[in-house]
């Protein structure tokens, strides 16, 4: 894992703003890496992180370099390949170092590397269903190839990988297509920890919205929620809209109420962990809390979610899971501790909020509104 | 001013669990002194802080070190004490150190070191009522005095002194005795901010109603929103209710929400700032927000004030000047900085909740419920 300062992404041709958090990088001398921003060192430094071995990739992942159901899809999926040019290179490596002949039979096993590799990684975020789903599609990918060659096969992964990648993108940009118009010319719009680019292959999902409507010269400012404990929003979705030149000002969580009622904001959308067959929406922690505060001030309360999100299987809220995190986070901020030592906290990772209070969920297929079984079945049932 | 850490205020023979964050010291030799917690300082170490001259008080009110209307308005009454005694010490000093005859004419003019010593302590927090409110009273009673010499005029305020810090303890064990029944057994109470005997001479608005429930021996156990930015929820409520033995769950401001849903909270009290004569009540920013919650979830939600909080002149909420801090305090948390350097950033210290969401405000005269300006003018009008 290296550390390169100030490196940026490579730029992408759309019309969005545009920020990918994870990419595949092919150097002048036709070498190929992956790399990414590390998240962690947001908003105080951009900093390029390359991910040379799967375990690199498997730490950047744990410790939250790359955070976000779909960007943590994306770079186990490439982490794959990674596996295998980590496997060839020591394979030179030990042929340059030994004088026996090339072999490149110890690398002919590359079914064994993409077992391994996959293994691996989904250890890295035990509840992260995307990552499951990232390679297991992989997986499929590679029992799908037959009698191949290893270059071959690395060929073929690296192309999965890189659908993934664009199949993420383009569901992202979808939704912004589809709910650029709900932000009113000149409206505020509030959201609720970083449901951005950052969390994605690009574009983001709740600010896949703001992306598209600033592209199209739509002028409006957005209100940040900070989002205690862990401050997606101010060290994430701060930077990425100032970043993209879209205005945008910060509040403490608790703040939110006072700007509702002030007629600054005319428009809530945040993003979903998961969603249930009735729109009960489970989302970072303080999601639920603005909805109600929506609620109480007329303001439409929107979720902007791919259709990969939601779970058919549960038929409300209440079978969602709510980790627990570590009381610590609560006791204080990164090395600030502002809390009592043994001071008892409670801290939810996530809430949920009941489909009533949810105006609307746009998702690359279409807005779903109002919120109900039916309507959810119609838009992303089988 | 000098640090001691871990010296303990001196003990009150009260039923109630007693904490005052500033005290007049007398050792064992007879020599005076003011105290205080120095609570900037909490909740990582108890450092008691004690201060001999009249600018020591002053940095003192203006470092935060005490803070709080009511504790403002009783250290500032004790520093008009602190000058006579320095201003003497001078005296003595001089003498000692030049061979001249003992001067008591020095500090003989003990009302210009009073008036003196007044309008400076008046420039430490431009815009805390209690401080001139206390700071009148001593110049008042100096006023009454007539032409006496030092040291009766010395005693004379520092009875004074006394009595605006007994009073004000009174005032909030009025409040406790008069709200603690609306804490049920085995309830959850949720609490913003820090409205506790921090804050005040002693015992708290807010916290006033907990100390009275347990030291009438009721269980319950309360909810404290670590209230950003400045986080006095974590830094001093939740220190002050775990120094008195009462369970208290620390929750980060945006999980007010999923508790209240959860049917674990049946009482919200705060504090107040400012109510005006129709009982829209300004408090600590995130009271609103809270108050809004606890309606959508049907809790019942208090305001607990001395009935020197009303301000009549003023017909409702819309009258209250709402301070706005500066960004860095949005921008970070503690040391740490977790935003982008310039991002705006939108701080106001206060909100106002309508008297509408108020259930009812307890004064040291009893509780007014339902929230009408005529309950009001019965209560604490003149």
């Amino acid at each position: 894992m290296r550390g390169m300062q100030e490196t940026i992404p490579p730029p992408n041709p759309a019309r969005f703003a545009s920020l990918r958090p994870v990419w595949w990088h092919t150097d002048p001398d036709g070498h190929d890496s992956l790399q990414m921003i590390d998240q962690t060192r947001l908003p105080g430094e951009v900093v390029t992180m390359q991910c040379d071995t799967v375990d690199a990739v498997w730490h950047a992942i744990k410790r939250l370099s790359v955070r976000g159901a779909p960007a943590i899809g994306v770079t186990a999926a490439y982490g794959i390949v990674v596996a295998l040019d980590a496997a060839r290179r020591d394979v030179r490596n030990a042929t340059a170092a030994s004088d026996s002949p090339a072999s490149s039979d110890a690398a002919a096993d590359w079914r064994a590397i993409v077992a391994a590799a996959a293994d691996h990684l989904a250890t890295s975020r035990p509840t992260a269903v995307n990552l499951f789903w990232a390679l297991d599609r992989m997986r499929r990918r590679a029992a799908a190839l037959g009698e191949v060659a290893f270059d071959a096969a690395r060929r073929a992964l690296l192309d999965e990988a890189h659908s993934i990648r664009d199949e993420d993108a383009a569901m992202c940009r979808a939704i912004g297509d589809n709910g650029h118009h709900l932000i009113p010319e000149g409206a505020g719009v509030l959201t609720h920890c970083n449901a951005g680019a950052l969390a994605t292959a690009e574009y983001g999902t709740a600010l896949a919205l703001m992306y598209a409507a600033h592209a199209r010269g739509r002028r409006f400012s957005v209100f940040v929620d900070e989002t205690r404990p862990l401050l997606q929003g101010s060290r994430l979705t701060a930077w990425e809209l100032r970043r993209a030149g879209i205005d945008a000002t910060l509040i403490c969580d608790n703040m939110a109420a006072t700007v509702m009622r002030s007629d600054r904001v005319q428009l809530v959308v945040t993003g979903a962990d998961r969603i249930a067959a009735n729109g009960d929406t489970a989302n970072k922690i303080g999601t639920y809390g603005v909805a109600v505060l929506a609620r109480a001030h007329d303001i439409p309360f929107y979720v902007a979610a791919p259709s990969s999100t939601f779970d058919l299987s549960l038929t409300d809220g209440m079978g969602i899971p709510i980790e627990e995190r570590d009381n610590d986070e609560v006791r204080g901020f990164g090395e600030a501790v502002t809390a009592p030592k043994e001071m008892p906290c409670f801290n939810p990772a996530f809430d949920v909020t009941p489909a009533q209070l949810i105006t609307g969920i746009i998702t690359e297929k279409g807005i779903i509104s109002p919120v109900t079984s039916e309507r959810i079945r119609e838009m992303v049932g089988e």
